[in-house]
């Protein structure tokens, strides 16, 4: 079992922390720029804290950085690690940010949306790992598979966890701010987001065995002009819904003609 | 039990009349302009068929037109259902379309995503009720709830039911868009879709229980302008869905200013 600083306490260092604790490793130290939340977190997996990259605790086994990534790029260039095992939790990240900090440096990124309110089975998550050499990349897979599973643990270099990241955003952040959209427009009309719920949950399991691309439908799909004119129309009260609308369904209707002229 | 003419087979006429039979009610006969696909349906059904208009069977207690909104204005101008209670089922239209083709007329919108490949229960899917008067709307609440169940039944004017069609919209086509992107993406770069699942269950399951505004996450959330420039350049091979990611990403931050500012 590793004994580990956390640099971070933010929504991804949180739920590892709390997920490492239970299988039985031991969080020295949590550093963090802000105070508060971090505290908390420290005190609640029995951990020091500091807030003076000057005072890390220099006894850990691994050495997790979960920052935003401007403040990671900050720290590296701080500290140095020496011969510590330096890991960063970043999708979009390339490992070589960690190459000047430590001898032995990896990446231990679990794809997953991370919110402090939920409660997250980490089970089944995948975790994409990268490490410097063979020794260090055992090391991180073996973690990981402790915590989601061996099945869920991929080797993955910074090019391809870059383009993952990047599918994330457009399968997880795009598609909660659309749902967002939705709840705002309902709300302004007094109408329950509620009852779209069902319609949510289908179009999720759909894609669960099927190729979304094959699994589109709507106005825009079906070349239905004068419903998507009549949107737009009453998205004139919400100009930027309105941009998003014109242009997803400029977007679909593109494939759309792809596919017929295959 | 009702006698039912059905005007349409595509994705909602095929899994409505399925679902109407299954409960007892007898379907006459399908009309469609294109035979194919409505001889199956309606050979499964074990009705009649047609593709001429004016060969309707006239001895339906009602009439269900789903076909294409543009086609529905067509048959609309050329028929004339006299007393027979004729609903159509879309989300957009509005139902005086149907004032001048029967006395007795309404709307049966069922909120869901069909696709013809799919199996899909009827129940607990929220279906939308309007009528021209209220012995009409009674009849079409009560073979709604017989399919949905009662509570998932919705008296809703035109105007309502045009806003919800467009959070529709938003939450499912636009959304599954996405999801073909993320494919596409992965797969030019020969990287398995089925590894953004976890993720995208999470996704679903964070805002069965709480509003999407508060459950966002991502590099335009944090303002991670360093990120959300490294994906912009990644996706300038794609230039189309970088549009979106931009669009979507200042949406996003936008709605962020509007929280902090408050």
């Amino acid at each position: 079992m590793a004994k580990i600083v956390f640099l971070g306490s933010g929504n991804v260092a949180t739920h590892l922390a709390r997920a490492l604790v239970k299988k039985g490793h031991k969080v020295l130290q949590v550093y963090s720029r802000t105070k508060q939340n971090a505290r908390l977190l420290a005190a609640e997996l029995d951990a020091g804290f500091t807030n003076d990259p000057l005072k890390l605790n220099t006894g850990g086994d691994i050495y997790i950085i979960s920052l935003k990534d401007n403040a990671l790029a900050e720290v590296a260039k701080k500290i140095n690690f020496g011969k510590k095992l330096t890991v960063h939790t970043s999708g979009s990240v390339s490992m070589n940010v960690l190459k000047e900090v430590s001898e032995n440096y990896g990446v231990f990124y679990p794809m997953q949306t991370f919110s402090k309110q939920r409660k997250i089975e980490l089970a089944g998550i995948p975790f994409l790992i990268e490490a410097n050499n063979s020794r260090n990349e055992k090391l991180l897979v073996e973690m990981a598979a402790a915590l989601t599973g061996k099945a869920n643990v991929y080797r993955m270099n910074s090019e391809e966890r870059k383009v993952l990241h990047v599918a994330a955003v457009f399968v997880n952040n795009f598609p909660n701010h659309l749902f967002a959209i939705a709840e705002e427009i309902l709300s302004k009309n007094r109408l329950p987001f509620g009852i779209l719920k069902p319609l949510i949950s289908e179009t999720i399991r759909k894609i669960m065995d099927n190729s979304p691309a094959r699994m589109q439908t709507g106005p825009a799909k079906r070349g239905d002009k004068k419903i998507i004119d009549e949107h737009l129309k009453f998205l004139d009260s919400y100009p930027e819904y309105k941009k998003i609308y014109r242009l997803i369904s400029k977007s679909i209707a593109d494939n759309q003609n792809v596919k017929r002229n295959l």
